[in-house]
């Protein structure tokens, strides 16, 4: 059995957890928080540990799950942790990855460990099913889509404009660019074009509606340079209709092979995901599986999807997976 | 540059061609065949050998492409190869290739080199994907449905009926059942529910047509558990409209997240090829690029699809790919 540990408890960890709990060669040692621990219930009953007995345990634990946020959490927890640890992080902020590629590298390496950063949807199986379709298809144009799905960082920005109780928005990609790049017409697609936002929102009693609704499709970066759409529902329709975490989305490669270029082709990649965390925190566990087993081959160090040979992730032998998924 | 040779030159072969031709970090030592040299003209006048010649060129090769049929080449050709090159093929008989994978493993390891076997794109893309999606979602269903595209063997085999003169087969998935799995729906869906088959023949002058058409759908195997259409039409119409190798298909896993399994996910990965030999060329052609690296890190055996790092196919650096595509 594989031991795994969880480092910190929100919807994530939570994913982690059950993830761990349906698959049948890893056990959960523990949750480990900065809270108190009294304060934290699980839901499968595993014991909650403050942070600070995390490093005692290091040969109770062969993978640490990290359920952080990548903002604050992961670019300092995770470089700490991956010198006494085999380490799995979802660090999904794509400018800096090779920053903290670099740093939780040396950890890892300073201290025999292996340690698998961004590791999810995207990034993770988006861009594995990028590396793949470049590989196969040099000459083409990439596209991504994202949604229709619940964007936390956008349902933020407008829960803190004047006059707004709470929010929900979703992204939305525009149906008629993605047919158009799956008919391999290749089109040059603007923000506008790729995605629109919808947002539901709950005002507070009295509040100006057009000013909150002004104030959100004009929103530089957020919406600005979208078509956003706004509905004004109550706290009672937000809590029925629009309490899930769905996401998705989709990416594409539309490429073509023959000495004048003559034959197109296109690659498509969809993921239709009724609970975002949850299905991250599955991509996460199959992930630490890997970790383990390269952990056994010594190969130490900082790794992504990228590195990862697929049989790794998957509970069966090589011998049942070339009889059975070949 | 990886100097790469082709064995067999036939559709497949000359995708390699197309392939590595259009490959920055290859360059095209030769094709080998068992016909007479000088009836074969390459499309890039590359130079082409008796078979004969192929061992005294160890030391100019560096991988070979092996393009030969899995019926009858392929089973002996791989394994004999493997003990002097690093090979690639696209050995496609599902129920045979642990047999196989024995056999080139046993002459790859004699020979210190490495094989990578069952190339393409199923085997091969579809396979990884079949394993990455049980891996994410170990609770769930998988479905994988091919076409539109040519079925050469039933198109061979509507060609050996009395009367018939030419023939292109269309195996074209079931569209409702494609939509019903996307849905999260989990059918079950007999043979006739996955697929139908359309048939475009050109009768031979004065041939019963009727009994054409009762030949070909009552076809054990290959027509009799399908709904098959068969149309009629002429030479000219089969050469002007039927004269490509399409196909594609799509791969999908349905599972649950969730201690109660209560969230549905769904992952869809589809190819629409417009050159059925192009794109497996060019698969091969990635996987060559896999082979040079890890016999440079002496990585020695058989492999599949499931055991080669992502990274290994894609010309570009580790460095590169994580800054640019993860």
């Amino acid at each position: 059995m594989i031991r795994i540990g969880i480092v910190g408890y929100g919807n994530l960890g939570r994913g982690v957890e059950c993830a761990v709990h349906h698959s049948s060669d890893m056990e959960l040692v523990g949750v480990f928080t900065r809270r108190d621990p009294q304060t934290v219930n699980t839901h499968t009953h595993v014991k909650v540990y403050n942070m600070d007995e995390l490093l005692g345990m290091q040969d109770q634990i062969d993978v640490l799950v990290l359920c952080g946020g990548s903002a604050n959490d992961l670019p300092k927890q995770t470089v700490e942790l991956a010198e006494y640890f085999n380490v799995v992080d979802s660090f999904d902020t794509h400018a800096k990855i090779p920053e903290h590629f670099s740093n939780v590298n040396q950890s890892s390496e300073k201290g025999k460990h292996v340690s698998i950063i961004s590791v999810g949807w995207d990034p993770g199986l988006f861009s594995l099913n990028r590396l793949y379709a470049q590989a196969v298809l040099p000459h083409g144009e990439d596209y991504t889509f994202w949604g229709k799905g619940v964007s936390q960082g956008h349902s933020d920005a407008i829960r803190r404009i004047e006059g707004v109780k709470d929010a929900r928005q979703y992204t939305i990609p525009v149906e008629a660019s993605l047919e158009s790049v799956r008919n391999g017409e290749n089109p040059t697609l603007t923000t506008r074009q790729k995605h629109t936002r919808e947002c539901f929102v709950v005002a507070e009693d009295g509040a100006d509606l057009k000013a909150i609704e002004e104030a959100i499709v004009t929103m530089p970066n957020y919406f600005a340079d979208y078509d956003t759409t706004v509905h004004f529902i109550s706290e009672e329709e937000l809590m029925r209709d629009h309490k899930g975490i769905p996401h998705g989305g989709v990416v594409l490669r539309s490429g073509t092979t023959g000495f004048d270029y003559e034959n197109k082709h296109v690659i498509e990649y969809k993921l239709t995901l009724d609970s975002n965390p949850e299905f991250t925190s599955s991509v996460l566990v199959a992930y630490a599986r890997a970790a383990y087993r390269m952990a056994n081959l010594n190969q130490y160090g900082c790794k992504t999807v990228f590195d990862i040979p697929p049989a790794y992730l998957h509970v069966e032998s090589g011998e049942e997976l070339r009889k059975k998924l070949l």
